[in-house]
């Protein structure tokens, strides 16, 4: 068999056999809000207790508590929810949304490439099945979690929210747990407990967003901003060489279940809209596009023939499915594409890249920036976040904090306003490559051109020389620059630069930017970050070795690498 | 066959058939000195040249400068080397310390233990065969590479060291290649160009090492300090529980193919002495042990059994086998020990915990403390540099920078000054784990209490949440201490908290540490640190996937994950 066919069928296989499926020692809760409705899941790991004297034969033990730790797994860490891909999730956000009485049904999708699509019965065999119906604002309307904030109302979503960052944590009692070195934060504002108020004025500020488009009830609510807990996105898709709806949707779940917080479909390949339905119809965790790689694709590749038109139709076709965010290169200027001449490296953004050859072709300004406003008109129907994609990023070290990537800081700036003023949901993209003491600059420019829009970083890497470690080049840089307040970090997996990521590189890209995102928290002194390093630390002064491998971010490898030196039971109990 | 049996026999069979080994397309070349005998031998990495212009059929080409690699690997790397462990390796400064005038030949070794050991045929199985006599400073003669420095003198060994760090990369014209960031060096002291009495100054003052062992003359010189290259560490050795002389001696070659500066030697099973043997006798690099494990095995694991006879007795024994570096926790004092009451994880340094056992068993400070000036003395005459052990270290990230960690560090200060006088090279041992924001301090500690002596450290980690991946969360701490000021960085594995490393493992420590060191140096500033980067990067821009693959650290990984996606040899070359 081939390679491809039997990925294929083994993705299929697992995806046939999915059940709810919680880590060891662990079960899944769920904290009720204000509303019965309102069900926050989170872990919960379970611990041994501790003995603390009496004899071999007649131990004194105390308990230990039961560590939170956050999920987002959703229904694919719960061994009680039933799974059927061919289903797809629960819809747990549809009645907020048709609570608030501001959106309708369409009686068809308004894509018009859409519609061609679901008339081409060459596709049936490939389509989702149950697909909703599209939902839009009224005419006139703005239906972002941003708009809401504005106007002093606090949404379902915005208290889901506030319940999951807190982690009911104040349950944690014991004080060697709870201690915590003060955090050196950089200006972030973290309080103790986190209130749906401060969630609310958090997003009518722009600080934080809440990607959750009206068209994926399905995800859960989840923010990215500095004032919370630091996010990671993993990448998935499909390219034109390689893998089927099936590896995606296996990469989806395998995703969640590592930890991604939102997922990005990157597909440059074939059926690139029913994949991502596939996608949508399955994610508990919101997902990004970068819709210039399909509107490429109905250009069959040639950047000079993209066209307003054309594109403004992939933006409302991936609304209408329910993408909850776009990365949008309207910061690529015709007068920066000069800049980058003398690089080492020149544009390395693939979206960057269209947009310059598209400028240069034209040589006018292009119509992501000139037609921004209808873009967000567009955002603001369905709750789309704009994250505005940075084209002129560093694709090297050497070219890191130059004039051209700086310069188009500024004007993603001047967008976010644009943004703003729309009331669509904003966050900024950046680097890339950056050696370590340059990273700092990038979150401070970041913070005044960007008025505190969330800043969302691919890496940055910090060293160019070891391709096939670049999760590990780059989780260094997403660590600093996750202490120094950016709100998501985009994972590398080993692969980059050098290929398709498989499995197990996705399990691997995750693990090294959760690591990231977490040593991050720790120092900017997230309230209650430290609980899980304790209890571990704990764990391990007292040789809780099981202990140790359920609190442990990836605990069958932990356990593995342990019974490889000393397999015995006993030696887990010693 | 057992396990154990099998990695015993592929050790074996690794070692019959070792040869000199380059990395692809890589030349061993050799710089001469101002005398013959000064061959310093660095990897040079041929390019293949650019395209740049010309038709498809005559392309117009432009050649590549080669790029020069730090080697570590002696020998191992060079085919022309004729390599068998059994007579050991080419005792390289052997000329340079006869001709010093300043040593004797032992008629036999100083120590009983030894002589016992000699005497004992049960071991004859196990003895490298080709014992050298060992020497020794005559009497009154002090034979430190420092006290050459601060007679004026500039050594072979240091010569070497300084045309080593200059990697001959004034031959680079290309500007693109020499193109670098200006760095952030926090006060190091970083020239455009390593000149030998730059060298011999910096060792003169305690700012760096040259560990070199009168009777480790196979090994090549190389220099720990902050105004060098930043170096890393790589512990082997076997446990009670398991590994064989073949094993140990392979991963010694294994890690200096893979990076390590220095390897300790950290043996604690059976066969200790033999073990060491062979790893000096074969080892390009310096040698380091902590000699209070090989003492506690003599008391047969009782820690309050101890005496300054037998740890007295074990230092000569090491010392004339040619150990090149001791880590001592002298600073262990009685009155820290009552400080760590209050910790998480109490006191883990094992050498710490051996100490404050016996401290608290007599009631009474350490003989490392009250005998430190004659361990300064037997040091001095074979020049062996002091690793001043941090047995305070703190555990998890709970403990760090507590009142025992830097009440310890204090004492390791006042120690650096005792051995300065005796003129015996000297580091400081640090931590372990350390969340990010309080990385910093503990350098700026250092450097202020132990006088700009080198600092050596563990990770540090910055999370303890992920067993199984404590490379990765200590590389980053790693990282960022090294472009603080650190000097050396000890590697931790994937198996740290969770069993022995094997031959994949110290390989994959050794690429984190070898990305945490050369990020370090690139955010310091360190002249042509950034060339290497250009290059990989350059060659990523114009497609040369050959010389992508072949500038990585690990070339063999970058080509099989291209490989793995795009297997086709026009994959690498379009």
């Amino acid at each position: 068999m081939s390679t491809r066919r039997h990925n294929r069928e083994q993705a299929q296989a697992y995806l046939d056999t999915l059940k709810g499926h919680p880590f060891p020692s662990s079960e899944k809760i769920y904290l009720t809000g204000s509303r019965d409705d309102i069900r926050v899941g989170m872990r919960q790991v379970q611990l041994t207790p501790s003995v603390i004297g009496g004899s071999r034969d007649h131990p004194v033990t105390r308990d230990n508590d039961a560590i939170p730790v956050y999920d987002t797994a959703g229904p694919y860490s719960d061994p009680d929810s039933e799974l059927d891909v061919r289903k797809g999730l629960v819809p747990l956000r549809r009645r907020w949304i048709l609570e608030r009485d501001d959106t309708e049904a369409l009686p068809q999708a308004s894509s018009d490439y859409t519609q061609q699509r679901l008339a081409d019965a060459g596709f049936d065999h490939l389509r989702f099945e149950h697909l909703p119906k599209p939902r839009r604002a009224r005419e006139g309307r703005n239906v972002s979690q941003m708009h809401y904030a504005r106007r002093g109302i606090i949404t379902p979503e915005m208290e889901y929210v506030a319940i999951r960052e807190n982690l009911g944590r104040e349950r944690i009692r014991n004080e060697i747990l709870t201690r915590a070195h003060p955090g050196q934060s950089f200006g972030a504002n973290l309080p103790e407990a986190i209130t749906p108020e401060f969630v609310r004025s958090e997003v009518a500020a722009g600080r934080a967003i809440i990607p959750a488009n009206i068209n994926h009830p399905e995800a859960e609510p989840m923010i990215i901003g500095r004032n919370f807990l630091v996010k990671v996105n993993a990448n998935i898709g499909n390219s034109s060489v390689s893998s089927s709806i099936e590896e995606e949707v296996e990469k989806l779940v395998w995703s969640c279940r590592w930890g991604a917080d939102t997922v990005m479909d990157l597909s440059t390949g074939r059926h690139i809209h029913e994949t991502r339905e596939w996608i949508i119809r399955n994610s508990p965790v919101p997902i990004g596009t970068v819709p210039i790689y399909q509107a490429l694709e109905k250009v069959n590749g040639i950047a000079e023939e993209l066209t307003w038109p054309i594109f403004r139709d992939t933006l409302i076709e991936q609304a209408e499915q329910g993408v909850d965010y776009f990365t949008i290169h309207a910061g690529v200027l015709l007068r920066y594409v000069p800049m980058t001449a003398e690089r080492v490296t020149g544009i390395v953004s693939r979206g960057g890249s269209i947009m310059a050859k598209w400028c240069l072709a034209h040589h006018k300004e292009s119509f992501l920036y000139t037609h921004f406003e209808e873009i967000c008109a567009i955002c603001s129907r369905y709750d789309v976040a704009l994250s505005l994609g940075d084209g002129m990023r560093p694709g090297s070290i050497a070219d890191a904090n130059d004039r051209a990537q700086f310069a188009e800081l500024q004007t993603l700036g001047e967008l976010t306003q644009v943004a703003w003023r729309h009331e669509v949901q904003t966050i900024i993209e950046g680097p890339g490559h950056v050696p370590m003491h340059l990273v700092k600059v990038n979150m401070e420019k970041q913070l005044e051109a960007c008025f505190e829009a969330p800043f969302y970083t691919l890496g940055p890497q910090i060293t160019d020389i070891a391709p096939g470690y670049d999760h590990f080049t780059s989780g260094i840089g997403a660590a600093m620059i996750g202490w120094y307040g950016c709100a998501m970090l985009c994972y590398v997996t080993p692969k980059e630069h050098l290929g398709l990521p498989d499995k197990e590189d996705v399990k691997q890209g995750l693990i090294a930017y959760k690591i990231a995102a977490h040593a991050a928290d720790i120092a900017k002194g997230h309230p209650g970050a430290q609980i899980r390093d304790n209890a571990l630390s704990l764990a391990r002064f007292e040789f809780r070795w099981e202990d140790q491998f359920n609190l442990a971010l990836d605990p069958g490898t932990a356990r593995a690498y342990h019974d490889a030196s000393l397999p015995q039971e006993s030696a887990k109990v010693a």
